[in-house]
């Protein structure tokens, strides 16, 4: 039997969570189109809906946000942890650090089993796991540059606190809202490496901390995450709006990669890109005077890659704009996967819980290329590399 | 297109590290007959071949020895996150924190490529991980118990060293041998969970520690590791040889799992188990006097299960004698996984550099099973789940 590099296009799985149509240009989560969760939804809600299938009535919502608020708090035994990482330490490796930690500080009494005998702990630790996320990304920010944390606050929501733990502000509501509608369009994009990271390993019946630490693990790998840090990257190198033509011309002529234009999985416009696109333009208008000279000259890269590449089907992704974005709200690029993690947590813990329901634990197997059977030498009888 | 649940007997990679027959029971590595690698190599030459393909000369090996050797101590940093866990923290889950940190402490300038580019920093994680391993396991039987771990020595062999950190004595030069045999015949077993999670999480070019950190993840898990303590569970019920039959007998007929018996991959008694009781049959009549009474019981149990399911092709596996001698050696049944996870990393960093020589980011594909398009409506509108 052939090998398919990648596993490309071969389904690991059944699955009720999500869906990409590439030609048309739809992601849909448990049936609800991104676009109409990212403009009506809250990251909240979105993350309700992803682990349990439905969207939840008004009570259910409520009682959700107020755990997520209520475990926003970390040990301090898991910030000494933190303070003992260098302080160049990725966020993203002290994430899978602390994430794994968690599997110490809330136990499961028993191993993960399917069915619903460990219902009261699967959902308690979804919700431990998700609430932190953000709080741990933020911390990072003030204790990697050798300052006290700023404690959360439960009277705002996921991604104002988030705003606020990071900036020590009082959240803007407008970033809040473009902050809040970016996670929803993060939070989950069916089997990448990261969410079959999660299922392989779930697979075992491991600690779901344990699970999700491996997860990020996998997103912090530069070909999975990391793609909106070079768009900022390749912004800074262009420099103005007017350098924008020549150096996209110059790229295309030499056939280099664009960052954040074009989507493996989509054959038209990246759907997240659209509506990240439409929420922020909004917003850009009102703030059109203090916007930075990278944001103008992405606007810039934007209008000219329409122009050159629209009629190929290439057109900026979710990373272009939410890299950008980002930027703007004043996050230091190295949180910028960070934060896709935070997001993707809710997609990351609804594939461990679907895993659960009916388990098979994965084994795959290999196509042997290696020496058939050899005889071991002594090491005084083999030659001496010379 | 249908998926085949585990992805079992599906093909992930072309491999040239290890080879099962599972008809012939016959595990190698790169082309050597674990049989002979157990008898006549060491755990120090075995992760060489594994690592490398080929047995080393002396004076490679030496070398490799010798950077072994100098990896063992562990920086204070990662004393102090192991000092901040909880002292009920499970070896596993500790190793997973721990070997995460090392990216930070040990961090890559360059992400992972492919190719020869940053060979020097990948051969020295690998020696810091397969060092450390031992090391941090050792450390924390200690510390979990409110202890100071006790320093490496850097004239005893990886597995005397492991001895020696554990139990505090001059390590015996007959279970040394036992553990070195021990630690050869789990450093590789082809394409099983923990591996396909280095795989998966290698191929996104994440950082070593973080990938070897996430299989660990996998491990930690009761369907994959965890079996050779079930086995010491099973036979401190049983209490006493004398109550070995009835026991056996009272499972079979109610066909509930005897631990440590039979082996998926394997029709014939598996390998690795034919090789420990051969090894340890000549010191057990040396230390007949001495033995406990669980491996008293042990043998019963396998004098038992040999005539009641020998026939049936099923015999005690690797996990079955590992257990009894682990627990002969002194070992608490809680470090019987990581001690799995130590001798494995070997496998596992073998299958990470593999992967990266040829290296595709793994991106399945999923059946959807999920509902059509549903329309959003705003959380006022919907039923209140009464």
């Amino acid at each position: 039997m052939e090998y398919i590099p990648g596993l490309a296009g071969i389904p690991v799985t059944e699955s009720k969570i999500s869906c990409i149509d590439g030609q048309k240009g739809i992601l849909s989560y448990r049936g609800y189109d991104i676009q109409e969760l990212a403009e009506f939804s809250s990251f909240e809600e979105t993350t309700l809906l992803l682990l349990f299938g439905d969207l939840p009535t008004a009570e259910e919502l409520a009682r959700f946000d107020e755990q997520l608020r209520e475990n926003r708090r970390v040990k301090y035994n898991i910030r000494e942890i933190m303070k003992n990482l260098p302080p160049t330490t990725h966020p993203m490796h002290m994430l899978q650090v602390v994430v794994a930690s968690l599997a110490s500080f809330y136990p499961s009494t028993e191993y993960m089993k399917g069915g619903t005998e460990n219902e009261g702990y699967i959902n308690d630790v979804t919700v431990k796991i998700i609430a932190h996320m953000g709080t741990l990304v933020a911390m990072w920010e003030h204790m990697r540059n050798g300052y006290d944390p700023i404690e959360p606050r439960k009277d705002l929501t996921y991604a104002e606190n988030f705003l606020y733990m990071v900036t020590g502000e009082e959240p803007d509501a407008n970033w809040a809202r473009l902050l809040d509608a970016i996670l929803i369009l993060h939070a989950e994009h069916t089997i990448n490496a990261s969410t079959f990271t999660t299922m392989v390993t779930g697979s075992t019946l491991a600690n779901p901390c344990s699970v999700i630490s491996s997860a990020i693990a996998s997103l912090s790998g530069p070909l999975h995450g990391g793609a909106n840090q070079k768009v900022i990257e390749m912004l800074e190198e262009i420099g103005a709006p007017e350098n924008a033509r020549a150096y996209i011309e110059e790229r295309l002529a030499n056939k280099k990669v664009i960052w954040g234009m074009g989507h493996r999985e989509y054959k038209t416009k990246d759907p997240r890109a659209t509506i990240l696109q439409k929420l922020s333009s909004a917003l850009l208008k009102e703030k059109s005077e203090e916007l930075s000279t990278i944001f103008q000259t992405a606007l810039e890269v934007e209008k000219i890659c329409e122009e050159l590449l629209g009629h190929k089907g290439v057109y900026p992704n979710v990373d272009f704009y939410s890299g950008i974005l980002y930027k703007e709200m004043g996050f230091d690029v190295g949180i910028f996967t960070p934060i896709f993690a935070v997001a993707r947590s809710a997609g990351w813990m609804a594939h461990w819980r679907e895993q659960l329901q009916d388990n098979k634990i994965f084994r795959p197997t290999q196509v042997y290329k290696g020496s058939g059977s050899l005889c071991y030498l002594p090491v005084e009888k083999r030659g001496d590399g010379a």
